[in-house]
Formats: C-alpha cells, sequence, structure tokens
C-alpha cells in the first residue's frame, strides 16, 4: 500500500492528504437542516450530516489529491451511526481510488493490538469465513507500549500489504511534555524514531517501508533530524494550517527525492469556506471553496520544496 | 463514579474487575453453533456469540464484583456489530449496578480527545439534543501526547462525575521498551505517575480521585513506588493470572486503608472452564467456573491482603 500512496503521490504531484475531521460546526446550515428535517437532531441525524458533507468535499478534490485521513474520533462521538458514517467514508474515498489512512492511534498489549489490527487493517476470522470490518489502507498507532503493542500491527501490514503511521512527535503544544524528555541525552521521540527505522526495514515496499511515522509540522527542527533517523519511513506530518504550520517549515521533513513526507491539512481544507480568503464561495459553495484550499496547498508545499 | 466504585468494593468485599475481552476460541462451542445456525459465521453471528458470552458470565457474577471491564478492540475487530454488543454489554452491565471501564486506550490532539471524551464517558451536542453514546463510567487514557490530550478527559470527568485510567506503568513484556527510560535518573513511568497524581488533585471524590492510573500487576515493585508518588489515585491493575501477576504480588498496591487498587482479570475468569482447575464444570457451565474462579480471586487477593 506504500507503493500505491507513493504512485498516487507521484501522479497528483500533491504530498497531500486532506484529513476528514467533521465537527458538526464545520457543516454547512443548509446540509443540518434538510438532514435533521428528515433524521431529527440524533445521532443518526449528526452522522447522516457528517457523511454528505464529506462526499460533497470528496467529489470535489479527488482528482487533485492522494490520500484521505479521516480521524475516527470525529465520528465514534456519535456512536454506532457515526462509525457507520466513518466506514462510508472509508469505502466511498476507496472507490474514488484514494489512498484512506484511518487516524485511530490505537496500541495495546499483543493480543489486542492484534484485535485492532485484524480489524482495521486485515481480517477476521468468523468460522470458515474471514471479513475486513473496517478496510482502512494505513492506520496510526500509539507506541507507548513498545514493540510487543506494535508488532500484531506490523504483521497484519505484512499479510495485507497495508501501511501503519507510528506516533513519533505529535503536532500538539504539550507533546513535550513526555515525548521531548531527554534518555541519555537524547529525546524520547528519537529513541521512538530509532524503533520505527528498526520496525520497518523487515516491511519495505519498493523504495520505503510499510512503517512510517507521524511528525508535527510545528515541530520543524525535530522534523530535520527525524528524517535522517528514518530515512525510509514515509512521514505523516499533522499540524499544516490551522496549527500553525507551514509550507517553508516542511522541506526538511521530505527526501531529496521529494518523496518521504506527506502533509495532512484538516480544518484548514475541510472548512476552508469559513476564512476569510475563501468566503467568496459562500456557505453553498463550501466543497469548491475546500478545492481551492487543496489547490493552495499544494502550490505552497510544491513552492517550498522547488526553492530549498 | 469514583465514590460509586468504592462503594461497589466495600460492598461485594471485591476489590477487583472482570474483564469482558471475549475471543471466539473462549466462547463455548453450543453458543457458536447455535448463533452461527441461525445468523451464519457473519460479523453479526460473531457479535451476538460474544453478546450471549458475556451475558451469561454477568448473570453468574454481577453479585460478587463491583465493576466489568469490557476492552474495545476484541468487539472493534468484529466492526460494526462488534461495536453494538460492545454497547448492548456496557448498558446490561449498569442495569446489573456494576461500573463499567471502558477500556478504549484512546488519547490524541486536544480537540480529538474531547471527541473521544463525548463519546465514550460524556454527552454529545446535535442541535438543541445531546446524547450519551456509549456511556461508560470509567475509560482508559493513553497519555503519551501530554497534558493536552488528557485535559478534554478530565473536562468531562468533572462534568459528569465519570473516571480515567491513565496509562502509566503497562503490563506487557515490551512495556518498559520507553515507560522504563530513565529521564533524569528516573523512569519515564515514574514521570506520567507524577502526572496523574497532578491532574487527578483537581478532581477528588470522597477520598480517591476520578483520576486513577493503570500499573500492570506484572511489575510489583514498580507498583510500590508509584502507590507513593499517586496516593489519592486508584490503580486498575491488569496483568492478574493469565499474564502471571499473583496476589501475593499485588499487595503494595493498595493502600494501608484496603482500598486504592482494583485488579482486573479477564482470560482467568472468562474462560476459566478452559483450565483444568475448573474443567469439571464442562464447557456448557462455563459461567459456573468463572463464578467460581471469582470467588477463587477474590480469596487470593484478600488473603494476601490480610496477611500482609
Amino acid at each position: 500500500m506504500i507503493n500505491k500512496l507513493i504512485s498516487n503521490i507521484k501522479k497528483t504531484k500533491a504530498p497531500i492528504v486532506v484529513g476528514l475531521d467533521p465537527m458538526l460546526g464545520y457543516i454547512p446550515e443548509h446540509i443540518k437542516k434538510a438532514v435533521y428535517a428528515n433524521l431529527g437532531e440524533t445521532l443518526e441525524g449528526a452522522a447522516e450530516a457528517v457523511w454528505q458533507f464529506n462526499k460533497e468535499i470528496i467529489d470535489k478534490t479527488y482528482d487533485l489529491i492522494p490520500a484521505v485521513k479521516p480521524q475516527i474520533a470525529m465520528y465514534e462521538q456519535f456512536g454506532l451511526p457515526g462509525l457507520m458514517a466513518f466506514k462510508k467514508t472509508v469505502d466511498y474515498c476507496k472507490s474514488k481510488g484514494l489512498v484512506v489512512i484511518g487516524d485511530i492511534k490505537r496500541g495495546d498489549i499483543g493480543s489486542t493490538s492484534a484485535a485492532y489490527a485484524a480489524g482495521h487493517i486485515g481480517r477476521v476470522q468468523v468460522g470458515d469465513k474471514s471479513y475486513a470490518p473496517f478496510d482502512e489502507d494505513f492506520v496510526t498507532v500509539n507506541p507507548y507500549l513498545g514493540s510487543d503493542g506494535v508488532n500484531p500491527f506490523i504483521k497484519v501490514c505484512e499479510q495485507e500489504k497495508r501501511g501503519l503511521f507510528i506516533l513519533v512527535k505529535t503536532s500538539n503544544p504539550s507533546s513535550g511534555e513526555f515525548q521531548d524528555r531527554l534518555v541519555d541525552g537524547r529525546p524520547l521521540y528519537e529513541l521512538v524514531g530509532e524503533k520505527v527505522a528498526e520496525w520497518g526495514a523487515s516491511c519495505m515496499g519498493q523504495d520505503y517501508s510499510y512503517v512510517g511515522a507521524v511528525v508535527g509540522a510545528t515541530y520543524p527542527e525535530m522534523g530535520k533530524v527525524l528524517r535522517k533517523i528514518m530515512p525510509k519511513s514515509y512521514i505523516l506530518v499533522p499540524g499544516y494550517g490551522a496549527q500553525g504550520g507551514k509550507g517553508a517549515d516542511l522541506v526538511h521533513f521530505f527526501n531529496e527525492d521529494g518523496l518521504g513526507a506527506i502533509v495532512n491539512s484538516s480544518r484548514g481544507i475541510i472548512a476552508a469556506y469559513k476564512q476569510e480568503k475563501y468566503e467568496k464561495f459562500g456557505e453553498r459553495n463550501f466543497a469548491d471553496a475546500s478545492r481551492e484550499a487543496v489547490m493552495d496547498m499544494v502550490w505552497d508545499i510544491r513552492g517550498a520544496l522547488e526553492n530549498r
């Protein structure tokens, strides 16, 4: 799946991923009004509004982008109807040729991680039959429990040709509280990065490993160091746009081949119509605003890469 | 909810929690056969088998125990039908007066953690209405992202009187890979434990905080140290039984008041009928074997506490 991700990136010339993290506050009133008229202000109504919002954004952007990253929490908050909308979103994006990165940040002891891996990127056995319940292409994984929490995910990646992005240095302000603590004079995130390189070595695609890393756009200097520690790992870079990262900050996340990183923007794309810059589109044409925001983001990052 | 947990523990004299982590391999053939005859070897069939298995164990043990801990991965692996069985299990346990600890190990950046908190222990707003989608009493939280990943959970705890158990030192063999790394001469898990004490101070029940910690039974010496670092935090102790922990190892997880810890056993209880010790019950009476295993576990832990 890393090979498909890279081929999609080369085809679109867009090393970006759109974060499908719909909050109800991002969804235009006309969608919510119509859906609630039908289903009421219910969990089912919220989930249907989320799905309709996603679908319109996907329809207006899928030809420009290689991948999407739905954040499962934004669906899980609406319970089972929300998770149905998550699944529908995953399936629809895949039908459009997009690579789907499930931002699930799971991670547990061995047998439990194996269950998460089966449910999200693998197959689960029921008697003589097997099923791929959520069927994402990649998932994000939390490494706090160490190798035996990560290995079951890697095993499934090998079997099913799926991929992982393991949290190394997250984009949020307090990520340093534990991740930056010095161990033998070096920050913990570097040790996690070394482990990612080690885990990934056994699981190579053509040029890059199936095991990637998450490193926040908000920490470009750390990205530079981590890029060298994990040369064969794709880096998923959250924190662009709304969280403060800019294209010029991101060049060191990429390798010399122009590959090796994929930059996520969520709110900056899906709620673009709320920004002054895109308000000319109006709320009804929110997905056109998203399309323009995608083009601007690609231009910003490609420009920075060409000028480095 | 910490007050209710403690009151349930005092009432049952059982500082234990039954881990409802059903693997299909644990479920007796007669249940699977009957369910598959009806629903086929499908995700729906697997989920129904899980639910019937859980219900029988709950019916045979609820009067002896204060709490249950369903591990959501074991349900999530069966996709949406699996998560329906999770929800059904949560609701049924609550109807029996049990405290429900959702072992979800979520944790993300602020706005995303807020969505998880709303979905699992809080309420989510849809227009003018609000809902409690999964409605557990406690959840487990992964702290790797630091305070701003944990604070949204704490905020919901305060509003809704729910509780947390934050991963400090997990029970698995490789937990030391990152958690034991020395920071200024002290292991990382101690720093996380200090943070738990700090987070918990603002969120007190009667004698204990709403913010507890997870510390594995497999690391009793570390439990002793962490008990002192977090005197007001309840410790959820996984790893008893199948993972290797014994009652005598666990006394230092408790405070002098005999409170402060709750020991989890999953496989050792729910699949007790597969052990030589309980094979006299036979597969059909698996839940009676679970009941006896609960009584043995309580006896082991209470005995160790009385003899310390």
